[in-house]
């Protein structure tokens, strides 16, 4: 009986007022989606495995949760939305010439097993923007993560912006096949310094590519790190993605949101389909990233139909729970009012709360021995 | 390839104006349930097994998406939303003496096999009225789904109510065993009475109640159906049983709502916890029952907390197909509005686009080219 009312480890049940400002946040920031001409989608909840799978470059499998259908197929519980809009736009959207622009709200689910009380369901909200590869389109990713934040009422935030390329350039550059440099992204992402060192040792990497390589990852700052950036490198792909980050900072300037960006050409993504530009942003009381995102060019070609894309998540738990420590007050729809009843009082006491419900007020009948 | 873009069978991508025009619905029930002071709710998508488990008495075993946590427990897709707010009730309102009105929106799951194309991921959408006993508890139900049909523009349906006490009173009188009831109820409830009656003749059902028992099924209208069921038995469960369905429609006078109300005592429910009354509403263009739900005065007790309840369940995938085949018009959110650009007019189309955000429109920046 004690267990019977448990929900599984890492989900919960969300009501009352908690529930109700959750759902005036997504209300809000569904707007701003829909202002930039983002449309409404929704994905089943699980799809086939290979959707998911190791090419696509999502969760690893074990992170995944997974069963079968009655035809014995594996059927995962989504982890992320990206990889089930892309092959929803490459099915129904291939022979669309105009930009698509996708929004969701839905929760998305990782079966860790970790202990630090992480939520194994999420609800995450995000745009796709799908066959634009321009550095606009780039752009207006960022600019609607800060807008987003803005009118949820949070003002201390930062949006980062990255570029895999810069990356991967230097490691071109430095002769690194593509499997060390997924090893060397491991001890950068997990901030071991001196295993990365250790690393690019033991692969004779030359000791000038050495430092280029771990200073990297500390190249994080205003937009004038874009600048020293460019000087430590001499290679065509980390120079282009320089580059593009300057104009991208340009466009973001133009919205007038360039208080809010930063750059950290230290930053790695666990999704291995992002090719460009990532993004993320962090605020105070929320120990991961709130947001992230990137440019996933290759993506859709895993499902057919080759097209540019760039996207992003809120993760807006975590958001929540950054609103609720920052102190922002949120408007949440009001409680509803009671009108009691008797047996001999119902027809009144109906007449009453049906108008004030035609006054657009919240009404609730209780019987009075419920007083 | 082909393969990977599809959906697994029975679940489905949603997007464009169709997507709009099911939000537009869900708000506006939403709307009729936050009037009637219910209140948003989430529970888990996957629950421990034991939740949806034979006692509970909700869909079964075989028809259930299950699958194992890291440590090894069953945790299953859920079928319905209702044992999970029962558990949510008994575990976080349990010392509540007001009644609890909740409400709800997400995706239930079906694992199904049967080959009718019916979905296996299903958007439902319901209210819960915990802790209120009350006849006139009963009626909110049936007003509610009056009035959360007519909102949504749909004039042509009904709503059925039936009462499960009515049927079981039968039962006793006539002497069956609880097995012998259930056996019974697949009989009628696939309308095979030859093979009810043949059962009941096997197992020695006296004339004069094998002819109630299976004319009970054919009980159906209006109110004065009533008065000749009351008529046909002389049990106290089905004569109480009907008398409360006396007094409901009353309510439902109160109400205004009488002329979409019908009766039907030989209405059966396929969930087995529903202990009083049961409601159903049809319309035209849907196969089945586009709303089901009925008291279940007992299944809080399973979570630990005896608690009256009575709740219904809204299929939206079932009354968008009615609304649609209904030609029903509804009003989605405008298609965006597209601004064109080119790197040089960036600035200028950025601008223009901005104003008209701002004055509420969805405008979508398009580089020039892709026109």
């Amino acid at each position: 009986m004690q267990r019977l009312v448990h929900t599984p480890e890492g989900v919960r049940d969300i009501y009352g007022e908690e529930y109700a400002k959750k759902l005036t946040v997504e209300d809000t920031i569904r707007q701003v989606f829909h202002s930039y001409g983002y449309r409404d989608i929704q994905t089943p909840t699980f799809e086939f495995f290979d959707v998911f799978s190791r090419e696509i470059g999502t969760k690893p499998s074990k992170d995944l949760y997974k069963f079968f259908d009655k035809e014995g197929n594996t059927l995962v519980l989504r982890p992320d939305f990206t990889p089930s809009i892309a092959r929803c736009a490459a099915k129904y959207f291939a022979e669309e010439k105009e930009p698509l622009r996708f929004c969701y709200q839905g929760n998305a689910f990782s079966n860790t097993s970790d202990l630090q009380g992480k939520l194994k369901e999420m609800t995450q909200m995000g745009v796709e923007l799908i066959g634009d590869a321009s550095i606009e389109a780039d752009a207006e990713m960022a600019a609607i993560m800060v807008e987003s934040l803005l009118k949820t009422g949070l003002s201390e935030f930062q949006v980062s912006i990255g570029e895999v390329e810069y990356y991967k350039g230097l490691c071109e550059e430095a002769g690194l096949s593509e499997e060390m440099e997924l090893a060397l992204r491991e001890y950068i992402s997990s901030k071991n310094y001196f295993g990365a060192e250790d690393f690019l040792i033991r692969k004779n990497v030359p000791e000038g590519f050495r430092s280029i390589l771990l200073r990297s990852a500390d190249l994080f700052g205003g937009a004038e790190i874009l600048k020293e950036a460019g000087h430590s490198v001499s290679n065509a792909r980390s120079l282009n993605a320089i580059e593009r980050l300057k104009k991208i900072y340009e466009a973001l300037c133009v919205y007038g949101v360039e208080k809010y960006i930063s750059f950290d050409l230290g930053m790695l993504s666990k999704y291995k389909y992002y090719t460009g530009v990532i993004v993320r942003a962090y605020t105070y009381g929320a120990g991961d990233a709130i947001m992230t995102g990137g440019r996933y060019d290759r993506l859709l070609g895993h499902f057919g139909k080759e097209k540019p894309a760039v996207g992003f998540a809120i993760a807006i738990d975590s958001l929540m729970e950054a609103l609720s420590r920052g102190r922002i007050t949120l408007i949440a729809p009001p409680k509803p009012s009671v009108v009691f009843w008797r047996p001999d009082t119902f027809r009144e006491a109906l007449a009453e709360a049906g108008r004030r419900r035609k006054r657009g007020e919240y009404v609730a009948l209780v019987p009075e021995g419920d007083r």
